[in-house]
């Protein structure tokens, strides 16, 4: 788990360097977003130990930090320095490895496995995972506030950037609609709803907060919050398509488990070929955004390329 | 519930007159707090209107306001509006009210009852409630970095203050201490950190907040928490004696169910007459310290001796 010994400098380096190929940049991305989460964290053994040991492995935990990665790549597209963006990045992969907690305890979706290896609940014990959680979303806020916030943004404005988004009318109005929608009648515009807050909203707020710590203006950081919306929902359609179709030990989680929990998915409502269809498109309309926010596009337009190929 | 109706700036009048009897000014104070809770608070009917609801019905319920009225005390106690720390004391409560709501679940203390009434997850379940807690602490965090942070403390302080006594070294590290100790031989240690971390922080941090909003330097803060953590030790020793010795329709709680969960407490640590010895003495120090903070402490002094009457 202990990646400070990993050069950072040069993973700094080689996300800001315009020849690196594109997956070493994933990979230096990840490195960076990786190495701040790992220095940030508070120490396995610090009182209570359960606690920040399940804080650290629910977040240490092999993600892909595309929530993170994109904070600081919509920060280097507008020129700025990435590194600007780098402890908001680990503030949203904190909040995010929350809602994963959350999200796999037994009233919840009650999944097992996360990622290959057991859940926290099932590592830890159900009342620390839920502790650990609630403990990695108060430290996700307390990062966006140690955070510098450039002008022309008011102070606070990181801090509201995740909270309003992780809110009530935000991810976690998603995860309530999605586990209300598990007893009701597939109903399109309740997907909608659900796939915009639980998962796009994070999304786009990864996007709008690296464009905030680049000291963009904010019809700009809007463009950017669009391009992550579109982007978050060709992601979650692309999730409901894998889930179908993939075995478990390619997932790393339960194969099929969306069906098995009766959730309202894309496949379930518009069957495979329409939800391919919908990623494409929402993939096209995340690019043209990108095209609208007078960037450096080309590492976002490939990363948001990347992403749909994992389908095709 | 609505108490939007109820006349707010004669509330406010008969929190700062110095004329207004004790009994009369904790119930103004108790009205700001109220009313402002259920202004800031989303609508029942917002979407998703379960969770909305659910987040009302845990935070309208009833609450003392200790922690919101200190914040505005102080605050008024060094000449500065009480109206300046109004919505960091919203901010104090909600937060309060997600760790009662998280604390009740059943994998934690597993609480049915809650002042009187069915706790939240009895009432709306117990995925609605863990969501309605994840809420509440989000919308905390929010309202701390939408209130106002006078000079001289940096932009942020207040999201800090919050973050910083709620995370894993603060109210949640108390919660996860106090659940491994039902296991474990009776430890002094173990019981002061436990009650140091999981009540007497918050309170602590409310003071500190209220004199954070009333601009007040870094020394006075400092005073003013260590006045909270005095004045929060004695609340919790007092806790543990009332719910050894009242019963249940006083408590609004089971009576007797720290016992009933082996729960590490004063009274089953040092019986009841050292209890209400510590007790005494910790009442003792935040008066001592109020003292020392140069400030008009009639009103904070009647409140703290008034909390050590309910076992005198």
């Amino acid at each position: 788990m202990n990646v400070n010994a990993a050069p950072v400098p040069s993973a700094l380096q080689a996300f800001t360097a315009p020849d690196t190929a594109f997956a070493d940049w994933l990979a230096a991305g990840r490195q960076l977003v990786e190495s701040e989460l790992d220095r940030r964290l508070p120490p396995a053994g610090l009182q209570p130990a359960v606690l920040h040991e399940a804080m650290r492995y629910a977040t240490l935990n092999g993600g892909k930090r595309l929530r993170g990665i994109l904070a600081l790549a919509v920060c280097e597209s507008l020129g700025k320095d990435p590194a600007r963006a780098l402890l908001p990045a680990a503030a949203l992969e904190a909040f995010h490895a929350y809602t994963l907690v959350h999200d796999d305890l037994p009233c919840m979706d009650d999944d097992d496995l996360r990622r290959g290896k057991p859940a926290t609940h099932i590592r830890y014990g159900e009342a620390n995972a839920l502790l650990a959680g609630d403990a990695l979303l108060t430290l996700a806020c307390q990062w966006m506030a140690e955070a510098v916030t450039p002008l022309p943004h008011p102070p606070g404005a990181l801090v509201l950037e995740l909270t309003r988004a992780g809110g009530s009318t935000g991810v976690i109005g998603g995860q309530t609609e999605d586990l209300a929608a598990e007893d009701l009648p597939p109903d399109e515009a309740r997907l909608l709803y659900i796939h915009t807050e639980k998962t796009a909203r994070l999304i786009a707020c990864a996007c709008r907060v690296g464009a905030v710590a680049a000291g963009a203006c904010a019809a700009k950081v809007d463009t950017f919050g669009e391009y992550g919306r579109h982007l978050g929902l060709a992601f979650q359609i692309l999730d409901d398509i894998l889930d179908a179709t993939q075995a478990t030990a390619i997932l790393g989680k339960p194969a099929g488990s969306d069906a098995e929990n009766h959730k309202l998915t894309t496949v379930s409502l518009w069957g495979l070929d329409k939800s391919r269809d919908e990623a494409q498109r929402h993939t096209d309309l995340a690019i043209a955004h990108l095209e609208k926010a007078q960037c450096n596009p080309g590492r976002l337009q490939a990363l948001t390329r990347h992403l749909l190929s994992r389908i095709n």
